[in-house]
């Protein structure tokens, strides 16, 4: 038996979310991933997930692993894939890991970013792949309130119900809030996050950008431990899953607080 | 009677091309605007493009004009006519223009932008964005090519059958081949483009960055003034209408070289 760990890139605004859901009929990014699997090897193919991202949700590096009896060569195992897979659902990378290797357990840190386009008009090729927020936002301020959601605090405030977590305290170890242009994003990695996590931290500094909100109300929502304190969700559509980090990747924590690649930046050549 | 000029940017992926099609059922760029316009105005309304893009083919900034008597202020026309739009056609600018004033007939240079994926494996985000091509390129020759295509040139050879265009000689002002990571752009401004010139030029500069053909190779095909000699048309969906230029907007002529910008440029950032 060998075990694959795959990297995957997927336009998620035509999947259900990540977790596939037998019997149900929905499009989702595992269930795709399965059946294409199954249509390489021969074989039946249980896969993990790093993270479950919701619907809507896109992702740059979500990683997954397998087991397998089947011998392709694991370089050539992308490009195979892909060849069955649709084109929303891309593997960037494969690379052959022990049997100790799980994409969520084995996981110390994962990035997400979100992604607003802070303009006077929306934009039709970035529709389904940024949230549009036409009023302006004091990107200092919510500088300040990311500051305040650094570190190793109760997250409780920043989660929704429908998951049955019991721990609610996570490291979270880098907030940054990056502007160019029309557009602001939200650099976050942590070692693990609760249920729409980003997307409530997310609308609560929107609130705070406008000015409606002192930074320091975040804190004090954090401190609470009260749900429906802040603003609410971001819509799913500006989520990026960037990166999920394994021990001994050889590389220093600075990745952390890098914003990804999402598309080609032909401005800034200039 | 009042005649308004509008900057609009869509995303070609599910739209038939620019034109309308009357009759036809199929939805177009010139049509859905079209809808918009007599729903917001309460009159019927007909549009003038700068350029016919073909099916697939993204804007950034097509412009159109047209008469109408509907007394709503020309700054807010944009947000209005958003309000009744689909998400895939945005108007990003309204102003009020003379009479004399003509889409295309007044435009003195277009900017269009091809965008290639050079890199190992396609993207899942930009798979309607861009082309996919994932063998090695020799950009330095191709930037060679580029140049043997600027200047005042009968660029038939660069033209598809099917339009009835007599002169076919063109003045192109800049042929730029920009490179950032896995991302290569064509960046392309003239007088005027034959049909399917950019993706011809495009097609053929890439047989020059494989080495298949040397870059005078391209300066030969040029004078032939022959179809069919040089590579074949780029697909569609990497093909990007970037701006149109009229006189008395105040700009010089150097922002003929430079890029679009098409998203947000996160890597940059750091």
């Amino acid at each position: 038996m060998r075990y694959l760990k795959l990297t995957l890139e997927y336009d998620g605004t035509n999947f259900c979310g990540f977790q596939k859901q037998t019997g149900t009929g929905l499009r989702t990014v595992q269930g795709v991933l399965e059946a294409a699997l199954q249509k390489l090897t021969g074989e039946p193919v249980r896969t993990f997930g790093a993270g479950r991202t919701d619907a809507g949700v896109h992702a740059l590096g979500q990683v997954v692993h397998f087991a397998t009896q089947a011998k392709i060569p694991v370089d050539r195992f992308p490009a195979a894939l892909n060849g069955v897979l649709p084109s929303d659902l891309v593997v960037k990378k494969g690379e052959e890991v022990d049997s100790s290797f799980h994409a969520r357990y084995s996981a110390f840190a994962k990035k997400y970013c979100y992604l607003i386009l802070n303009s006077k008009h929306p934009s039709a090729l970035w529709h389904k792949r940024c949230c549009y927020f036409p009023y302006p936002l004091n990107v200092d301020l919510m500088r300040d309130a990311a500051r305040c959601l650094e570190g190793y605090h109760d997250f409780q405030a920043f989660s929704a119900a429908g998951s049955n977590v019991k721990n609610t305290t996570r490291h979270l170890f880098s907030f940054r809030v990056v502007r160019q242009r029309d557009w602001i994003g939200f650099v976050v990695t942590a070692e693990g996050f609760l249920y729409k996590m980003v997307r409530l931290m997310g609308g609560t500094l929107l609130e705070v950008g406008r000015e409606k909100f002192p930074p320091q109300r975040v804190q004090e929502i954090l401190a609470s431990g009260r749900r429906g304190q802040g603003g609410p969700a971001l819509p799913p559509q500006g989520l990026y899953l960037v990166r999920i980090y394994y021990p001994g990747e050889g590389e220093d924590t600075s990745s952390w607080k890098e914003a990804p690649e999402l598309g080609f930046p032909f401005a800034s050549l200039f």
